[in-house]
C-alpha cells in the first residue's frame, strides 16, 4: 500500500502523527490524547479537509477529530477496511402512484457513510435513494433535483428564494406533493419562510431530514423520508410542514406546522416540536397520515400557487438578556438595519436603559416587533406600564409568532414595503398560521410524552 | 366627590378622555376602543403613571391599558368601589422554629391589588405576609428585607452583587434558610449568577415570585410563598433552587437547580422547567419536601459560605438567525466587549461568513464561548469540520450550559481574570451543575405532565 493509500487525505500535521505512530487509515487503534481516550477507526480524509485533526469513527457511529498536537499515543489493534457503495436500482414507475419531488438542499437525509474518504455522502438519486430505502416505490414515482448541498447554517435570503422558486415550479409542472431534504439545524427556519413565500399551495409541501446518519444504527433517516413520502404524495394536508421523528418512539413521525416548529435539542432524535400549539398530524407506515386537528388548508386539484419570494436581508433578531445594554441596539441601527425583532423576557419585556436605544432605532425609520423568549405564551404589553411605554416607544407587539418566525416574516414583508402603517399591518395578518388566536391549554404539556399520551389526547379531542 | 377623587391619578388625555364620556374610577364601564371591546372597572393610577392610558380591571383579573386617542365611547354601568388592605397582623415567634429570612427584590409575590390606587404593591411586612398566607407561621420565623423593588428585567449586575451580599450576610447571621422574592422574567438568571457567587452555602437559598397576582382567583402567589418558605426552613437541600409551580396541577411545587431552569411560557403558572436534567424535588404542604434525586448539596450547621460577587459587565449573548452578517459580532468587539456567549444552532453552528469576525473577536482578546439555542442537548463542536472550524478559531464549546447561564458565568469568571487559558479552565470546571455529565434521556420528556408522570418517574428511579 502506498503512503497516499496508507495516509489517504491526511496532510500537515495530521499526517505526520499518524507516521509517527506508525498507523495509517482503516486501522482500529487506541489512541490516547489530552482531550481523554478514544477507541474507534482512522478515516480516511477527504482533499478539502483541514490538516490539524485525526479523525476516527469511534463505535457509537460518531466521528472524532482529534487535534494532532494533543495526541499523546496510538497503538493500533489491526486493520479492517470497510468497503461501501450506495446499491443502486432503477426506481420502478407506475402510473397510478402520485407524483413526488424531492427537492435536495443539503443535509444528511438518507446518507450513508462513504468508507472510501470518510465522509458522509446522501444518497440523492431517485436510484440510490430507492437501493437505500426500497418502500418508498410503493409510495410515488419519485424524481430528485438537488439545489444546494450545504450545512443548514449557511442557508441563507438566495437559497430561500431559490427554493421557494423551485417549489412553485414544480408544482405548477403538476406534482402531488414535494419533499424537501434539508439539514435539521435550520429546517425550522427555513420552514417559516417558505411558509411565507409560497402561498396557497394545492399541495403538501413537506420538510424532512435526519439526526443521525443512516451509517448509524439509530439512524432516523430512512424512517424520516418514508414518512415525509406518504405525506406528500397521499396526505390531504397542503400546507409548508415539518416531517420529523415523533417524540418518543420510531413507531410514528410527527408533522408540524411550518411557522410553529423548532428545533428543540441538539442531537435527540425527537427534537422537532410544535410550539404554542399541537402538531398537525401522526404519520405512521402503518396508518398513513392521522391528523390531529380539522382547520388545515386542504389538498386541491388546480396547480394555482402564489409565489412571493422576497426577502430584505437587513433585519435582525436581538435576544434580551438582563444588564444589557443598548449598544447592542444603537449598533444595529447604525449599520443600517431596517428591522428589529426582540425576543424579550416574560411578557416582552427589556430593561430600561435600552428604551431611548430603540426610541432612536424607531425614529430612524426601523421596524422593531416584540416576540418573547419563553417561546410559549403571547406578548401581552398592555399588562405593565413598561409594555405600554414600549408600544408608545413604537415597539409592536408580535402576538405569539415564535421569534425566529417573526425575523422570517419581517424580513419577507420588508422585501415589500417599507411604510410604517403597511409593515405593522402585514405583520399582523397571518398568513399561514404564525399568530394563532390562542394557544391550547394542553398544547404546552401534551405531547411531550408517547403514545399513550397521544391516544389520550386523540380521545378527549374526539379525534 | 371632588375632581381630584373621581379621576384619581388621572392627567392629560386620559383624564380629558374620562371627563369627555364622564366617567370615573371605580366605576364598572362597557368601553369601545378602535383596539376592541372591554367591561371592566375603571381604577384609578398612582401618580407616576403615564397620562395618555385609561386603565380597566377585566373580570378575567387581568388588567388592560387602554390608550385615551383610541376610546370611542364609554357608559358607566354604575360604581363599585372596592376598599382592600392587607390584614396586618402580628407574626407570631416560635423559638423552636426555623429562622427564615425572606429578601425582597421585587415581583408581584404575595401581592395584592391596592384598590385605593389601582397599583399592585407587595405584602411585604412578616405581619402583612402573615395577615396574607398564615401558614407562613406554622413553618419558620419570618423575618423580611426590601432589598430592591424592580421589575426583574431591570435587574442588573449591581442588583446581583447586592443580593448575594445580602443572603451571605444572612447565613452568616445564623438563618436556617433563605427566600428571595423576585419577578419571574429574569428569576432564573439570578439564580444562575447567586449559584455563582454564593458558593457551598449551608443552607437552601430559594428563589420564588408569582406569575398571577394574589387578587386573582387563579394566583399562584400564596401556595409558591408556602413551598418556598416550607423548603428554605425545612429541606435538607442546600443549594441555590427556584421553587415555584409544578407542571399542571396546584397539588405540588417543583424545585429546580438555579443553573438548570428556565421561564418557558409567558403567562402559564407551569412556566419554570428544569432543561437538561430533572429537578430537584417536589415540594408540598402535604408531603413537606421530597427529593426526586440524591446528588444535592447537603444543609450543614455550621454558617461557612464563600462569597464570591464580581461581574464584568462586558458581556453578550449572540443568538444565531440564519442569514446573520458578521456585523453584529464586529459591533460588540468594537465596543469593547470582552466576553461573547454564541447560541448557535444544533450542536453549536453559525454561518461561514461570521468566521472572519469570529476570528477578529478572539484576536482582540475577546473571550468567546458556544452555547446551543436547541437549550436541550449538548454542544458537539467535533463532529463537522465546520465546528472544528470554530474550535480551530478560538471559539470554546459550553457542553449543556444553558446561554443564559453561560452568560452569567462567563460575566462573573471575566470579573476574576482575562486571562485565555484561565478563563477558559474556570468556564470549565463546573460550580454548580451548570455543566452536567450527560442529560437523562428521560430528563426531556418527563416530568412535562401531571403528577401520574411523576409518580411513574418515581417508581422506575425506585425513589
Amino acid at each position: 500500500m502506498s503512503g497516499d493509500e496508507r495516509w489517504k487525505g491526511y496532510r500537515g500535521p495530521a499526517r505526520e502523527a499518524l507516521i509517527r505512530f506508525g498507523v495509517g487509515v482503516w486501522e482500529d487503534v487506541w489512541l490516547r490524547s489530552r482531550k481523554g481516550e478514544f477507541r474507534g477507526l482512522v478515516l480516511p480524509r477527504n482533499e478539502t479537509a483541514d490538516d490539524r485533526h485525526v479523525v476516527l469513527k469511534l463505535e457509537t457511529g460518531y466521528n472524532v477529530g482529534i487535534a494532532a498536537d494533543s495526541i499523546l499515543d496510538v497503538v493500533s489493534k489491526g486493520r479492517r477496511e470497510a468497503h461501501y457503495h450506495i446499491p443502486e436500482r432503477e426506481f420502478p414507475t407506475d402510473p397510478d402512484k402520485p407524483r413526488v419531488t424531492l427537492l435536495g438542499t443539503g443535509g444528511t437525509i438518507a446518507s450513508r457513510l462513504d468508507y472510501r474518504t470518510g465522509a458522509v455522502i446522501p444518497a440523492f438519486s431517485p436510484g440510490e435513494l430507492y437501493g437505500s430505502v426500497p418502500e418508498l416505490a410503493d409510495i410515488c414515482n419519485l424524481r430528485t433535483e438537488k439545489l444546494y448541498a450545504v450545512f443548514s447554517e449557511n442557508m441563507g435570503p438566495e437559497q430561500w428564494i431559490g427554493l421557494a422558486t423551485a417549489v412553485a415550479r414544480e408544482i405548477e409542472s403538476g406534482v402531488d406533493g414535494i419533499v424537501i431534504g434539508h439539514g435539521t439545524d435550520t429546517m425550522h427556519h427555513t420552514a417559516a419562510v417558505l411558509s411565507f413565500m409560497v402561498q396557497d399551495p394545492p399541495v403538501p409541501i413537506v420538510m424532512v431530514g435526519s439526526q443521525r446518519s443512516s451509517d448509524r444504527p439509530s439512524s432516523d433517516a430512512a424512517l424520516n423520508l418514508i414518512h415525509a413520502a406518504l405525506t406528500a404524495a397521499r396526505s390531504d394536508i397542503a400546507e409548508v410542514l415539518v416531517c420529523m421523528f415523533g417524540p418518543t418512539s420510531d413507531r410514528y413521525g410527527l408533522l408540524h406546522r411550518g411557522t410553529r416548529v423548532r428545533k428543540m435539542h441538539s442531537s435527540s432524535r425527537s427534537t422537532f416540536r410544535t410550539i404554542g400549539d399541537i402538531p398537525v398530524a401522526l404519520v405512521s407506515r402503518e396508518e398513513g397520515v392521522r391528523p390531529l386537528r380539522r382547520d388545515y388548508r386542504k389538498r386541491r386539484k388546480d396547480r394555482r400557487v402564489r409565489l412571493d419570494a422576497v426577502f430584505d436581508d437587513r433585519v435582525g433578531i436581538v435576544y434580551y438578556y438582563p444588564g444589557m445594554k443598548p449598544d447592542v441596539v444603537d449598533a444595529l441601527v447604525e449599520r443600517g438595519y431596517r428591522g428589529i425583532v426582540i425576543a424579550g423576557t416574560g411578557l416582552g419585556h427589556v430593561n430600561k436603559p435600552l428604551y431611548p436605544a430603540l426610541r432612536r432605532a424607531v425614529d430612524a425609520g426601523v421596524h422593531v416587533f416584540m416576540t418573547v423568549q419563553t417561546l410559549w405564551g403571547y406578548v401581552q404589553m398592555y399588562v405593565y406600564d413598561t409594555g405600554r411605554d414600549l408600544m408608545d416607544l413604537g415597539v409592536v407587539p408580535a402576538a405569539n409568532m415564535l421569534p425566529e418566525v417573526a425575523y422570517m416574516k419581517l424580513g419577507w414583508v420588508l422585501g415589500h414595503t417599507h411604510d410604517r402603517d403597511e409593515v405593522r399591518r402585514l405583520m399582523r395578518t397571518p398568513v399561514a398560521n404564525e399568530v394563532t388566536p390562542r394557544e391550547p391549554p394542553d398544547g404546552y404539556l401534551v405531547l411531550q410524552g408517547g403514545l399513550p399520551e397521544v391516544e389520550r389526547f386523540l380521545k378527549k379531542h374526539r379525534m
